[in-house]
């Protein structure tokens, strides 16, 4: 399986907080080891480097100066989530097969215009204005149906229960 | 196809206005008619209603007062997303095969815990704390793969392109 990353574009402080943090997290329950942050907010990467550290892996968060310049650079393919582009379904094998680390680009609002040039695919999942997080989510699920599954070794592991809420608790508090 | 609808519980206005619309949206973008607010929110109902307006459907919002009681009351089956949960994989060809409607729940933070009781199945995607909407938009897309590629007839329309940002716009501004 090839490497997937993730760069966010366009993460308004205020407004964003939590939905980058979700997509944080959303790159790391599926399968993603690093994503890219166009705008570093503390916030972000303190929440979520306190399930990293709770949960396990080794997931990195990196703040990048010039996204259109580290784009350009890319060494692999670059995927750009858009309610704009064409159905994921049309590239799914295509990208299953890929070879080279591809690069996922999820923007916050209007994204600029050089997004979708460097893309080597403007995707959609569906083109109903909906969210970058559940569009990352599908496409992440889609490409590895079964990432989702890693065990971390994380010191905090839920116990999967049909009825509550069950953890394992193995941080030392001394 | 059997009727789904939504049921957000816990949202807590300032932290959580962003992801309670990105949860309204994923919602009718993945073929709900209808979701369930039990903490009402007008910048919410507001942000949601645009979208709407502009591209179509009868997507419904309604606030409701005591969720537990609707929970209880409802005829259907019940679906609790929680990291927690079993797989849904496990229950996917039953879910899919269900006669009733059924109703979706998706918590900010901690839900309380009549909501695992009540739930007919407490469902996970995958048991690392990720987003409630990349949860939902996974779950909703098992259990119908074509929902999102439903006509809205909305006055804008997306032209899905590989290379640009394209919409039809109906609208009359007179």
């Amino acid at each position: 399986m090839t490497k997937i990353s993730v760069l966010r574009i366009g993460h308004r402080p205020e407004r964003d907080k939590r939905i980058t943090t979700h997509v944080c997290l959303t790159a790391r329950a599926f399968g993603c080891k690093k994503i890219y942050l166009s705008k570093s907010d503390s916030r972000v990467i303190g929440s979520v480097n306190e399930v990293v550290d709770k949960f396990g892996g080794d997931f990195i968060i990196e703040n990048i100066s010039n996204p259109e310049r580290f784009v350009k650079n890319w060494s692999g393919k670059v995927i750009h989530l858009t309610m704009f582009g064409l159905p994921i379904e049309d590239h799914l094998e295509e990208l299953k097969n890929e070879s080279r680390d591809l690069l996922i680009i999820v923007g916050a609002e209007k994204v600029p215009s050089w997004v979708f040039n460097e893309a080597d695919y403007n995707i959609c999942i569906g083109n109903q204005p909906h969210s970058e997080v559940a569009a990352l989510a599908i496409t992440l699920n889609k490409l590895d149906s079964q990432a989702h599954f890693k065990e971390y070794g994380g010191n905090l592991k839920v116990i999967p229960s049909a009825t509550h809420r069950e953890m394992v608790d193995n941080r030392n508090f001394d």
